[in-house]
């Protein structure tokens, strides 16, 4: 399983990660789902996927195909606006998955896979959108301004009380680590070390990037704070009218 | 959908229940999950119900019709153990569905029902047990003294980092409140009244009985106070070296 997540806020876009790859219980790699394309002062492109390990590489793998070959029919430098791009790994994705699909379904497995995409292309607005494996996508709202992929529920409350599209950059970016931490607490098939990128909007340049394992200081001090804070809340609930 | 959760401490038993039921998303009923059978001085049971409406309630009204008929050869008032009285629920259940599902998986539908079993019979231990669609069961354990049915993820965080075996029925009580509320703002399938029952170990006494709408002022402030405190929790939270 997986967990990822991205946060489109008005100063630009967070991209959170785990690095948890597991086939059955037994076999479990540590790899990372956030892959980055980026030209400075032209166009930032961040991918996060979920879902069938070599679906996804192979995903990655032909974007770079495409882009190391002058005469593709389309590529990442060729889109003119970030939902085309969307369309495009979209259509990757649903070839490679109709390609290696059959044979994985007659063993019980799955070749599908999700990604999110955001980033921003010059004079264009940044945006974040959620390609399903069907191949279709939708964009994040103002009103919700995040998209999941993976694992998505354990860590989906706290967004929904913390974020808004007005909601810091540095903010956003606590929040993801947080709703990581919380899935990754009630569910053993995410896990770090947490990947984190952090794009403002307008800048046209590479997106600050963080890793934190678990002994990670910054990522240790989080987890206690937030812990130490969700208890004080807990104890600070109102008593019953008996007690 | 639903969501219902028993905890089991050492101080007695906590349920709480959702009393959303819906057959797609504009046919919204409100109705009971949980069902009392209480002989005061000899066994208190409590059943919570997630699944098919029709399938639950019919093994309501069998353990009704058992328990009117002298002759049956097993009743709640014939159990010796509350895990007979588990097998006998997770019977009937199977028994029901195997009579509707049939029909109901060629419209795409499913007969499939859980619940959760918690109470004491006199001379025995308090306790909670999770009986699956299949018949099949499984009792809460110390490190994880809860169990859960329905729209589970949401509220489990919480749960997780709260509860143990040595929480008061109070704080247990709480903290299923703040994971139906969690639950509830994530999924709107999951909604009020929230019913809460807080049994105490050996008192073989009725449950105390709490129904909680929106409206409801202890359900209002503990809304508030949790929100609130959330919120301090995450702005407390460290800042990155670079802010």
């Amino acid at each position: 399983m997986t967990y990822c997540i991205a946060i489109c806020v008005n100063d630009g876009i967070v991209f959170a990660s785990d690095s948890r790859s597991n086939a059955g219980v037994d076999y479990i790699r540590t790899c990372s789902k956030m892959h980055r394309f980026c030209w400075p002062g032209d166009r930032v492109i961040v991918l996060l996927s979920a879902g069938n390990l070599a679906t996804t590489q192979a995903v990655v793998n032909a974007i770079q195909r495409d882009l190391d070959d002058p005469d593709a029919e389309f590529n990442l430098l060729k889109a003119k606006h970030l939902f085309d791009v969307a369309d495009y790994i979209g259509d990757l994705s649903l070839k490679e998955q109709q390609h290696h699909g059959p044979a994985l379904e007659k063993g019980g497995g799955s070749a599908a896979a999700s990604f999110i995409l955001g980033g921003q292309l010059s004079g264009k607005e940044h945006g974040i959108y959620l390609i399903y494996p069907e191949g279709n996508y939708i964009a994040a709202s103002t009103d919700t301004p995040y998209l999941q992929i993976g694992e998505n529920k354990y860590g989906k409350p706290i967004l929904d009380r913390v974020i808004t599209v007005e909601s810091s950059l540095n903010n956003a970016a606590r929040c993801a680590l947080v709703s990581l931490d919380s899935t990754m607490r009630s569910n053993i098939s995410v896990g770090p070390p947490f990947e984190l990128a952090m794009y403002t909007r307008d800048s046209l340049e590479e997106p600050r990037q963080l890793s934190l394992k678990l002994a990670s200081p910054y990522y240790k001090s989080l987890q206690k704070s937030w812990n130490d804070g969700l208890k004080r809340a807990f104890t600070d609930l109102p008593k019953f009218d008996w007690e």
